[in-house]
């Protein structure tokens, strides 16, 4: 299977990640979003939206949408809980992720370190830290009772939620108000699998 | 079952629907988001993200976001395939909707509806009818090849997009440019257990 992605985009990491973790084979290709290279007729073909990551299979099958993914490539692993209500809070926390933290926190850090914060950007930078605080204190309550975020077991959704978390300060936002998240961070980090971003 | 919402808001309409397709008795709270009634403590004890649709079961235990919700209900009904690549399609398109799609079609929806489309977020509206016109042609790409947007069968990623499609004329969007949107529009507010939004 092939993998189509930027390793620096948290939403691809994921993807690596996970791979990483399960020992799954795949052709990792790198696309450059600032080039245009998810807008060319060929990439829109696979993906009409238009996004990485995106994965094709062996078969010319496509599948966009990074927790998407997450989960069908754990289709069958031990990050996936059997129990109905489990399987949908690891649900509820990827969807958690796309709308509660990632506009905010991956935003911010695409601002900083990808733009290098111009001032024209600044007040948009600013505007996405409150929202950020926000959903990393909604993960802090919960790393506070649970290690992982459904419960004593690694799930997609840890998975999901490291992506953009573990490179949070790069958006500026300080994790060391988050003892519960930055012991989770360590956990996730130690698997004898773990790969990093670069 | 309780499911705490505002039937007004397309994500907890979403969960209504739902629920009428499969006959799921439950007892809906209604919660008044403007009053603050998603910030009270009582309320923030059972969702720290603060949001509704919320699902409470019998036992106490919640569920938040609402496309979790849907899969949770529907976990073992025909509106979610069995096959692990047509339920990752399920999920894609949920992904989708939560950020590619409500982020537009949704607020932009609730600034002329809501909000009254006041002067001082004119510019806000009018950032959004690119972003939500984009979403609306990837939907209509499928749909111009599959009656659903995961084949030939209704499934739960159906409802999630008709949730806020349906009115997003109410949006600013011209539904018009998008006949095979129309069409499945139609095909679901003809099933015989339909309920609208009111």
């Amino acid at each position: 299977m092939k993998i189509y992605g930027d390793i620096q985009s948290g939403n691809c990491y994921k993807v690596k990640l996970l791979c990483a973790l399960l020992d799954i084979e795949h052709q990792w290709i790198h696309v450059d979003i600032l080039a245009g290279e998810t807008r060319n007729p060929e990439f829109l073909a696979k993906n009409p939206n238009g996004k990485i990551p995106l994965l094709e299979l062996p078969d010319g099958r496509c599948l966009s949408e990074s927790n998407a993914i997450l989960n069908f490539l754990a289709s069958d692993s031990d990050l996936l809980p059997k129990d109905n209500f489990q399987l949908a809070k690891v649900h509820q926390w990827q969807f958690f992720e796309q709308y509660s933290h990632e506009p905010f926190v991956a935003v911010a850090r695409f601002i900083a370190k990808y733009l290098g914060l111009p001032e024209a950007r600044r007040a948009d930078f600013e505007s996405k830290q409150e929202g950020g605080n926000r959903a990393l204190s909604v993960m802090e309550t919960q790393l506070m009772k649970t290690p992982y975020l459904v419960g004593d077991k690694l799930t997609t959704a840890d998975i999901t939620l490291y992506g953009y978390t573990h490179v949070a300060h790069e958006g500026g936002f300080d994790l060391s108000k988050y003892p519960a998240i930055q012991s989770w961070l360590g956990r996730i980090a130690s698997n004898p699998k773990y790969v990093g971003m670069e």
